[in-house]
């Protein structure tokens, strides 16, 4: 039993997909944000930085998404949410889970919090951040044109959970993601899945569902 | 045998350690970033976003860093580089690979290329990023006090060599990060293996050394 600490739509969704794509039993505890819960002694004893998510996994608390996502698809090799270590294809997996983690998803940060660190640059470290996102989908729309359907070709994995969270997160951005057709046939082949469907329901979600 | 293109003291430092670290046969590529070798034609076919390193493993090659280095900690489990999956040590550490390439390397880019998207923002960008990275390093530092010597515990992994990389990048910022105590004993832990002397001598490396 795992039990994911979560705020509707955040960073939680890509290991909740990952939990209901695998099946794997878990409860859910939401973090309610607006009421500064994160900041919360209780939930910096397991999470220190103050952020969703955090997972129990074996009673210990574990965060930052992209890890727990390849956590859950290592311990529950049977879902076939990862290409197995060694495997010819686990170099591309590491790639775009990484790049994924170190390229697109930082810039949404400044996108939805560009006031962070400089309050009064806010806009310019937003328009910045919106450039880059920009190019980031482009070189994953291209990804999927030369290699899809699925980022990693016939399978899906959690890379394209993560994908397609990112994607959710552009939804109200001057060009969301789903104006590059590759990503956009992405998008609906995986809205189709049962886990998304379930996603939604149990986050209570009703923007881009 | 690998082949690793590099830069010198650029991101391929942390993949060309664990290389070091594993004794594992390798040869070395220099990429001329002022002529601007990293946008030729040739080098775009095997990296398309036109950085350093890139890794060719079984003859195809791979890009970033922190997943190179994952890739060759369990290409070569025997040097016992990371914690072997399923083991109780797992989460924590792609957690921490995670949170080093999600929130702390990041932010070096800006530091390093503050004009990248609005060139007129240059300043602000940067004075952004150098807060952000203190922020990470007392994060960091406090792992150390609390979880050390090593970033895992008593055994040396991967996210060591990463923060290593990485504190050398901010040695000519306001306040580099040896300034932070636990960080400060790291990195002379590390300097003091073999490995850290020949990355420096193959690459050329002259400052922080």
């Amino acid at each position: 039993m795992y039990t994911l600490y979560y705020a509707p739509g955040s960073a939680n969704l890509l290991v909740h997909l990952a939990l209901l794509e695998i099946g794997a039993p878990h409860e859910l505890k939401r973090v309610d944000l607006d009421k500064g819960e994160q900041r919360s002694a209780a939930y910096l004893a397991i999470n220190p930085n103050g952020v969703v998510p955090t997972l129990m996994v074996d009673g210990a608390p574990h965060g930052e998404a992209a890890a727990l996502a390849m956590l859950l698809a290592e311990r529950h090799a049977e879902a076939a949410l990862a290409p197995a270590a060694g495997s010819a294809q686990r170099g591309d997996y590491l790639q775009w889970m990484f790049y994924l983690a170190n390229s697109l998803q930082p810039l949404f940060r400044q996108w939805f919090y560009p006031g962070d660190q400089l309050p009064a640059a806010a806009d310019t470290v937003q328009e910045a951040a919106r450039i880059g996102i920009e190019k980031c989908w482009s070189h994953v729309d291209a990804r999927l044109a030369a290699h899809g359907p699925y980022m990693l070709g016939e399978q899906l994995s959690v890379v394209d959970l993560y994908v397609l969270m990112l994607m959710r997160w552009s939804r109200n951005m001057p060009r969301p993601a789903t104006e590059w057709p590759q990503l956009a046939a992405l998008a609906t082949r995986l809205k189709a899945r049962a886990s998304w469907k379930q996603v939604c329901a149990a986050e209570g979600l009703t923007e881009w569902v």
